[in-house]
């Protein structure tokens, strides 16, 4: 299997046009890339109009968008990025497939953990990258993503140091605008970014549908903040990813600037969508389990969310 | 200061008269005792139409209630119970001396750890005497409370083994047709009662506002009931009350009893009333972490519950 960089115009499929599908592959496709996009529920209003990206910081609106009805229609790529919610991880099965060549790379945007564990075993580790994204978005219409804020993006491969098609990706991420960071321990940086998501989109929603401002102004729950942040870093130095102890203190400071910010969990749960629950806590949780970390607080926590939003669940507001 | 048995038709003061008060004080009064309740805001209504209990097991009527203003109004007495949402601790302090003669009795039945001490510290240790109450209870209506089952009383003294008032106070609640015992150990009691009401009272508002029977059909939050039970017995027994793990099937088996039980704080929450957060989690909570056990999912609970039950609240159905 050769994984050398890809050739220009090289073939991209986006899996899961949600708001993060649609603005990593919008921003590709505004920049002149070849992107296929898997719609379901959104492709006829995205053939007839376009995609809109919304944003303070220069939104724009694609007029033709490649959106499928299939993956099969979209054929063999060079690229996959798995935007899909991370629990219609089992949709993938059949989904991916008919997307494959022999050097299709297979990179998830996805939240938490165990994505790509998931994909390697049914498609083969190499084929794995993945990539974490910091971003503020919003699907509020079909076709129509609105961008609150941020959008940076950390790529690199699984269980691997970065190849040249990290690199390749990694620039032509960079060049459509987006901050493109490329990273060497792709674990750690999952470990990282779960250290902010698992407190603050918890607690968000289990504080009764709270912003960030509000967890951190609450004596209690910013204490409980801090130490979940430290239960999993534990779980994360368990594995052999240390993170340092300021990093605590660093995300607060960082969070405390964000002001009135709804997680994407929260935003997920409000507007009555499925919340990400075994991805962001169940995994970790269950992880640090496995690594004799004591996990009591994320315990509580994963399980009262999961009683909190049901799989399927439909809210009205 | 002495404490004989009280002679026949010693004076009974009931302070706090919501629901508990009403039906311990009533069941007194009804049987002949000489009870004085002080009232705020039923106080014109049990004055007009007396106190109603209402009840599946019997339910009574008291056409004519000591009704009071005021505890000055009541003056000394030979036994104070205590009946007032812990929340309101604060105000015993004034409600409380005009109702002191050298040796009264204070009788708190109120929920949780720390209100004994509360007491024994304005009022002297000798005085205190604490009494569990296993009882669903519902003031519907001004003087009307409707009772829903259970309602058998733990009686015993504060710090020390019972007395000669003891078993008398005891005699005198059995008289009325309530199952009471006498205890030993009241404080290996109040840690016992903890091991039910800090899972059930807690994860029925956490929970998204459900009852016991929904908390044990899910498979997590059976699962945290138990830890969080354990994590109480661990804290019970760093302060040497001993509780052998069996209690934990035994709790859970009573409580599959029950069916689809409404725990007194999920009552409190979804009628806006403030729930008494301090006593039933933060006290245990503090107690735990002070003999160093490992509170990890108390702290999540505590803390969610008193962001989620802020002091003052009123919840529009």
């Amino acid at each position: 299997m050769s994984f050398e960089a890809f050739e220009p115009g090289y073939k991209i499929a986006v899996v899961g046009a949600g708001a993060v599908g649609c603005y990593y592959g919008g921003k590709l496709a505004r920049n002149g890339g070849n992107v296929h996009f898997l719609m379901r529920s959104d492709l006829a209003a995205v053939r007839k109009q376009g995609l809109h990206i919304r944003s303070q910081d220069g939104g724009f609106h694609l007029e033709r968008v490649n959106a499928h009805a299939s993956t099969e229609e979209i054929g063999p790529c060079d690229l996959v990025i798995v935007a899909l919610k991370t629990t219609s991880n089992p949709a993938l099965d059949a989904l991916i497939p008919p997307l494959l060549k022999e050097n299709t790379a297979v990179l998830t945007l996805q939240n938490g953990l165990g994505n790509e564990e998931f994909l390697a075993g049914r498609f083969g580790t190499q084929r794995i990258m993945g990539g974490l994204c910091f971003v503020c978005l919003n699907r509020t219409a079909p076709g129509v993503i609105e961008h609150y804020g941020y959008g940076t993006l950390s790529i690199g491969e699984f269980g691997r140091a970065s190849q040249e098609r990290t690199r390749r990706i990694v620039e032509d991420f960079a060049a459509t605008g987006i901050t493109t960071r490329l990273v060497e321990n792709l674990a750690t940086e999952r470990w990282r970014k779960l250290v902010w998501n698992v407190p603050f989109n918890g607690l968000s929603i289990a504080g009764g549908g709270i912003t960030t401002d509000l967890i951190l102004a609450d004596e209690g729950l910013h204490k409980l903040t801090r130490n979940l942040m430290a239960e999993v870093m534990a779980a994360a130095g368990n594995e052999g990813h240390v993170i340092p102890h300021e990093f605590i203190e660093e995300q607060v400071r960082r969070t405390l600037k964000m002001g009135a910010y709804k997680p994407s969990s929260l935003i997920d749960y409000l507007d009555g969508r499925e919340v990400e629950v075994e991805s962001i806590w169940g995994e970790p949780y269950r992880r640090g389990l496995a690594s004799g970390t004591e996990m009591g607080r994320m315990e509580a926590l994963y399980y009262l969310l999961k009683k909190l939003t049901p799989p399927g669940m439909v809210r009205h507001r």
